[in-house]
């Protein structure tokens, strides 16, 4: 549990380079390079293909990032951000986005994103809980969500293995999401057919070259070439544009396994304090998230945090304890100052930045790449987007 | 996680094999074959090999059960066991019997086994905890182990990262624990330079032959023949021996990872009326166990487990929460309906038993090496393992 980046990926570097053996060094200049294979980069650079790029993407290791760690719930309206306007609007639009992204992702991988859209529920444990999603609840109407408030005994109803305990909450029907791993795997078979190539390497820098365009140096010495480069590298966007205002922000995740239909709803709660989550798969996998934690670049999985996140999913779920332990993961959210993602040209000309997505990125995909394909084909940039301008801090 | 025997397997199997090529089929008889590469295993086959007998061990994955999962602990003298006698008596002459073998064991094989002797202290939490360690303490020094009885700041001064709730405990100075993993690397090399071998192959069934001696049919296909055979598979005995009395008992199990000094003991609690331990070794790591269930083979390792073995750790010494949980591993104690391992003859003529270990296997690796060779040799049988005749239930 050393490297979390590292370990586990759900995704081999083979998948699209075996179809298309490459010598990065040996390639002419593309349209474009996309440094980082995550949910963010993979979506941009498909969108670029589409659109009629030639791109390719560096990455040692795709989605074995914070894709590999994420929840993947598109739920742009949480405890956490949604007195955030800026973000809540950016939000919204990418989950209006989806639908669309996912049935042409969908469609052109041939995978399937294990999309669910059964709905959110948000428990509460005692009055003051119940309260503060009242006034939650009153928002997301503002906004034209449907919510519904529910009794503990309706919660229980709809979500038997719910504790006893709980008092009440909200059920916002129409929430979904997907498995982020497989949102990776059909992004890069998608990104496959489309043209796109995969670079399984690291990039070590970006160059500006005297005739034009940019180099990105690779971890093993070599050099691909483009007119513009993409930094979608999360919480590690930094070492190739320093100063750039990214920081990780540790999160520890646990995959539970238990028979299907033990939840069939995504569960979130408020315990001590600290949002809980529960999110089921079809496979009967449930992802339990997440720690929050400002510790730097800290790959460990500790007893705390593992403690804590079990604790508090006991306290919402009793029944948990019965289920394998399956996997416990370590990932960092790319924070920003204001939350907000950086979104556009950053550094040498040419460059530009899709990161700083922190805990949104699945969600914001769709939104990112939309616009990311805009600022490569000066098109028209979504309005919504301007708010991720990266100069936006100075300096 | 979800098949611990085989994951993680601290030990290549061609360790000792890679010396010497090694076709089972070609082989003449030996004078025994080991089933099974745990710490009895191979303590058997080693002290066997020592004896002037050509042995094989047969185990597709030496150390990946019972042992790779186990604390190592050689402490007879526990809050489970001191009611048992016989169990007691076996314990303490295999007490007295690891330091020469554990001196003979690390001269031949070269490893060290992180052998330390630096105490164990058991302490309370409550009243009723610390009367019921008076009374443990007492019985201790009827057997000349040397325990004296301290107060919650006599314990804390001892080591510093204790509870303040902690009451009192009793200091057991001369308790001792070695790294069970590096045993069985030890008991390979130490094997191997004694001429021993190692089949990595699964043994399938034993079979006498009409010509005298034994064959054991391999999961591979071959076979491989002896004049003895002991059979030390753990948990998985009976499938060589039916009707065996051994039956797993699942045990979860943590590794956390610290700075070196976190603990400077063994310390053990009683918490919640469940025993809870925690064993540090020398380079960070610390065993924090263990669950006891009654679930068959049931390998996974389960939230509930993982909960209940974190929040007892954390009322003997709160600081572990900042402790990397580096490993969660399930293994099968060899459980008997006494809880007395089963050493001798069993089965056909020329099958011996050393199995049933419970939890203590690595306690009584020397034992019951001892007596194993005795009745291989025709030698004398050590009287305290008169009572671990594999007979002895009837049938």
């Amino acid at each position: 549990m050393a490297d979390p980046r590292r370990a586990r990926t759900g995704v081999s570097p083979g998948d699209v380079a075996r179809e298309k053996p490459f010598d990065a060094t040996r390639q002419a200049s593309r349209d474009v390079i996309v440094v980082g294979g995550g949910v963010v980069g993979l979506a941009v650079a498909w969108r670029a293909a589409r659109a009629g790029l030639s791109v390719a993407v560096v990455d040692p290791a795709p989605g074995s990032g914070a894709s590999h760690a994420s929840a993947g719930m598109l739920a742009p309206v949480s405890e956490v951000t949604y007195t955030e306007e800026p973000l809540l609007r950016l939000g919204l639009a990418s989950l209006a986005a989806w639908p669309a992204f996912r049935a042409e992702l969908e469609d052109e991988s041939g995978a399937s994103l294990d999309h669910r859209a059964d709905g959110t529920l948000e428990v509460a444990h005692s009055a003051d809980d119940m309260a503060y999603f009242d006034e939650l609840g009153a928002f997301e109407r503002t906004l034209g969500l449907p919510v519904e408030r529910l009794t503990g005994r309706e919660c229980r109803a709809l979500e038997p293995m719910l504790a006893p305990s709980v008092r009440g909450g909200l059920l916002a029907s129409g929430d979904a999401w997907v498995n982020p791993r497989r949102v990776v795997r059909a992004l890069l078979a998608a990104l496959g057919r489309a043209g796109g190539e995969l670079v399984p390497d690291r990039a070590a820098g970006i160059v500006p070259l005297d005739a034009g365009g940019l180099a990105v140096r690779l971890g093993s010495g070599g050099e691909a070439r483009a007119g513009q480069v993409v930094v979608a590298a999360g919480s590690w966007s930094p070492s190739l544009l320093p100063g750039l205002p990214v920081r990780p922000v540790k999160g520890q995740i646990l995959r539970l396994r238990g028979p299907e239909g033990f939840l069939t709803r995504c569960v979130r709660g408020l315990v001590h304090g600290s949002p809980a989550y529960l999110v089921p798969r079809g496979d009967g996998e449930i992802t339990l998230g997440a720690t929050v934690e400002e510790l730097g670049f800290d790959g460990r999985v500790t007893a705390g945090g593992v403690y804590e996140l079990l604790r508090d999913a006991r306290e919402l779920v009793p029944g948990i304890t019965e289920l394998e332990l399956a996997e416990t993961t370590v990932g960092f959210r790319p924070g920003t100052p204001d939350n907000l993602p950086l979104i556009g040209p950053a550094g040498p000309p040419g460059v530009l930045a899709a990161t700083g997505h922190h805990r949104s990125g699945v969600l914001l995909a769709p939104v990112t790449a939309e616009a990311v394909v805009a600022f490569l084909t000066g098109g028209e940039v979504p309005q919504v987007v301007k708010s991720c301008d990266p100069g936006r801090f100075g300096g």
